[in-house]
């Protein structure tokens, strides 16, 4: 049962967003930017960055629902994400996406963990300034979503199928939404 | 020296912002509602969660700006934010704020950390559901803003004098800006 006094009927961070519009609006703004809008990732990329963070952080919700909207962007591969979130360094993805995932790891932990030869190796592989800049806000940004999502203890759907239909809304449409769409999403 | 090329002479998290105007708006909205727009906590109260969170990340530019708006919302008392962020718990704050304090530091070790006993000695001591939620979700925001600063290896100023003059500014105007705004200040 969430801590505080959430629409019922509302899951994962969806709660505490209809609960408080006002903040809700700049969250879906920042998610829009850095996971749907045009930007140096693609969208799988980047879904693939927010996914493995929330998995690092245990958040059911986050890393089921940006796992489902990656895998939506990659061809309903669920397998590859899977196998990301597990052990990305032996994955299908390119090296420079490896690169990436390890800064949002040391970022997931401390930004302080950020270290010079992470960022070197990232940038001789072929890392923008841009890409690295995204890499770091997106992994920041899902350790202030997950913390949301668990810190007011909301609820989660297990049903698979639950995520695999509204990834394919969000993959489409993206996160920013007037409050009203937000109702009803 | 910063991890990608920031512009140099704008120090802590306005570097990355003037870096990337599309995502500095957003984070400056949330920021002002959280921290500085009509709430139910106070200004001081909410700057001085966002300085102890800050402080617990060792994130050095925001614990000391974040305290230096939080003293000048205290009648300069900056005995009072250094107490709070070494131990809250002894510290001349009202019996309410250390419950959300608490509150806010098992956030910032994970969202799962959170449990029932410390949401309600929150609530017995007068803390209403929208307090709680904004004391939560400031605590997540400040760990992604910490790791923001801190994973892109920003420079921060040592000067005291510098954090009063533009905490001074913050305390005044807020952190809602157009990135025109952002560039001058």
């Amino acid at each position: 049962m969430p801590h505080i006094d959430l629409p019922a009927e509302m899951p994962g961070i969806r709660g505490p967003m209809a609960f408080r519009p006002e903040t809700a609006k700049p969250l879906n703004e920042l998610a829009d930017i850095l996971l749907h809008a045009p930007g140096p990732l693609t969208p799988g990329e980047r879904e693939l960055i927010a996914a493995f963070v929330s998995s690092g952080n245990e958040c059911h919700y986050c890393h089921t629902i940006h796992g489902a909207v990656a895998a939506h962007h990659l061809h309903g591969d669920e397998g590859l994400v899977a196998q990301v979130k597990a052990d990305y360094e032996a994955s299908r993805i390119s090296p420079k996406l490896k690169a990436l995932l390890a800064i949002a790891d040391r970022v997931r932990k401390s930004g302080k963990n950020v270290d010079a030869p992470c960022i070197e190796r990232a940038k001789e592989l072929g890392a923008s300034d841009l890409e690295i800049h995204d890499t770091v806000l997106i992994a920041a940004a899902f350790c202030m979503f997950n913390r949301y999502v668990d810190g007011l203890a909301t609820w989660a759907p297990e049903d698979p199928e639950f995520y695999r239909q509204r990834a394919a809304k969000l993959a489409q449409n993206g996160y920013r939404g007037t409050n009203a769409d937000l109702m009803a999403r």
